[in-house]
């Protein structure tokens, strides 16, 4: 399991299927994200519907609230959530970065308090591990240490040496997890219980992936990539760190120096990224797999996809437009209600535009990758035709 | 149309089919609230996967946001919100009593403040029923004068007598645009614009109730009833200014009293209500339909009905609650989640959990009224039996 097949490529933009225990994943991809274990608005039915293949779900929100023992006990994630098909976990790292209050990173792990009853918690590399192990997600993340994305050079390579040292313990567990150890025997004095027992824990052939970091230094990226590399096998490498306040030049840089030194056989999934451009443009740049809050976030505050760029539903000319949100598009929302009505929904407060502008937003971004997918196949250079055709006809506002 | 054809009785309970413009509705029946054009947190594709024959929506609500000529060039109210069976209309009577702030009631009609932005708006028996034809909803309902619960003779009396001559006005004026009269002739200065010229109302074979008033006074509530027989002929009747705080006995002793001189061959529509049991007693007292908001804002609160009476699904107890929300329901919700994980999406905010238990309480309604359907069908004392067993078996706590 987490094997990945390549079947296309058009320059460094690529097609491939990645084989998990819930089932294949054809990538490019975009996982919609499911912070507390649910796509916000959006019901597994409906994520199927609009061609979802995998979600991606928030270790650190999970452990506070239920948390994985709630989970485990309501039979594992995916029982808990729905959803049969794939799932992956980020580990917590990135919302120890980035969720305000207290924390307190050392050698050991993260200390830190938690956002919704203000107690203590601490995540360690194992028990960040274990945490996920316990969810049961098809692929987990180690935890690793972010940092802003105008660190200095100091911070920047302080935080590659830790994410290195972590990932070797991230890996110990897995293995040892893989091998039938017990969950919880590392378990640390603010956690709730014991941890969760062997028997309490579904049977799961997780696979574990490693995050490069190293600011936006090219030479500590590429530093960090090779000794993660060294550190193998793996089954996929993500990219983290980016998307975090560095100019778009600098991401697509980082990923053009990355590119030419990972390894071809592995997925490579950037992690927090997101919008439609940044997906062309990370494609064309060899990405295979993406997750953002992009489609989500902005579809609760009334900003829709489409193939001329964002829009905002409650703009006053939309008041008596019969139009659809997006022409082109297959989603329910498109292809039931006019762009009046979803105005109207958005400025009578009603819940029902949330959730139709997200299930829209989900759904083109979705598409946009079965784009790619489908230009990348017909060779040639069908896809970089397309990625120019696409970008002429898109002007990204920055406004979703 | 608007033809009511009896099909089976048992007592005074009765079964039978309401022939609309949209299509025919099946009674008892439950009409789902769709205040501002849109049944909250629900759409029309979960409505039918619910089996709702038959929405209503608020005339006050519409007119004031987004406007009745908002809705008539984007295809009328069905249309609008994509809704293609049968539709009912209140006539906004209820509100102006309900929503608080200002209202001067006098013999022309109410005059109002917008809840949405302050101005001032006059509502007029002309103007709603010219509203509710611009709608193109399938039954208008007449403007009435509701009062309080507990309001004393002279003031139930007088609301009568205006009620009575209000319906007079609302009549003629219904007549006159089934003729072809221009909608608008009687728009009032504090509406926006002139109205909607004829060209942009849809064709509508709409028709208009009466509403019975006099408070919980049996002698005003048959004289209502008689006078309002006497204005007919009517496709439908319905029962007014219950539910409005007044004792529940009260409620049902008023019913009782109307039913022996309600007309047998028209449909009877218990505005307002709601409940499970008191759907179960007004089916007992020959009521054949029925509107509440109950299910979806006791969805949005966590409260859900069951055959044992309504829970909260925030309660500790369904921490790690592996069963149904409610074993015996067929709905999405209880076929898909858990307890627990229900009670995950409420404690963690998330919408999927306000949608999933409001839809979860629809279909409860909705089954609730199919059952009694099935059991008058079944003939003999079937309904009587079928009734005693529900409620032995259902407790009312009045929670949701």
């Amino acid at each position: 399991m987490g094997t990945f097949t390549l079947t296309a490529s058009q320059g460094r933009a690529r097609r491939g299927t990645l084989a998990t225990p819930h089932g294949p994943v054809e990538t490019p991809v975009f996982m919609p994200v499911g912070t507390q274990a649910t796509v916000r608005t959006l019901s597994p039915a409906d994520l199927k519907a609009v061609g979802a293949q995998i979600v991606l779900a928030n270790t650190y929100h999970l452990h506070v609230r239920p948390g994985e023992d709630v989970i485990a006990q309501l039979g594992g994630l995916h029982q808990f959530m729905a959803w049969e098909r794939p799932l992956l976990t980020d580990s917590g790292g990135f919302q120890v970065f980035s969720l305000e209050g207290f924390r307190r990173v050392d050698e050991d792990g993260v200390e830190f308090q938690s956002h919704v009853d203000g107690g203590r918690r601490t995540l360690t590399p194992e028990r960040a591990i274990e945490i996920q192990w316990t969810l049961g997600s098809d692929i987990a993340m180690a935890f690793d240490h972010v940092i802003p994305g105008g660190a200095d050079e100091a911070t920047a390579r302080d935080a590659l040496e830790r994410t290195l040292r972590w990932l070797e313990r991230c890996k110990k567990r897995h293995e040892q997890l893989r091998e039938g150890v017990h969950v919880g025997t590392t378990a640390r004095r603010h956690d709730e219980g014991e941890g969760v027992r062997r028997a309490d824990v579904p049977t799961c052939n997780q696979t574990l992936w490693p995050i490069v970091q190293g600011g936006t230094l090219p030479a500590l990226r590429t530093e960090c990539l090779d000794r993660i590399v060294a550190l193998g096998p793996w089954t996929g490498i993500a990219i983290g760190g980016l998307s975090v306040g560095e100019p778009k030049d600098k991401m697509y840089q980082t990923i053009d120096v990355l590119e030419s030194r990972l390894p071809a056989t592995l997925p490579r999934y950037l992690m927090g990224v997101g919008f439609p451009a940044d997906l062309v443009a990370a494609v064309e740049r060899g990405v295979d797999m993406f997750d953002c809050v992009a489609p989500t976030r902005g579809g609760r505050n009334g900003s829709a996809f489409t193939p001329e760029g964002t829009l905002n539903i409650r703009n006053a000319a939309f008041r008596t437009d019969g139009s659809p949100l997006d022409p082109s598009c297959d989603c329910e929302t498109c292809t039931t209600y006019s762009r009046g009505y979803l105005r109207h929904l958005f400025m009578a407060g009603e819940l029902l535009g949330l959730r139709l502008l997200s299930l829209h937003n989900v759904r083109y971004l979705i598409r946009l990758a079965a784009e790619m997918r489908s230009a990348i196949q017909r060779g040639g250079d069908a896809f970089a035709t397309w990625a120019d055709d696409w970008r002429r006809r898109y002007q990204h506002t920055g406004v979703a």
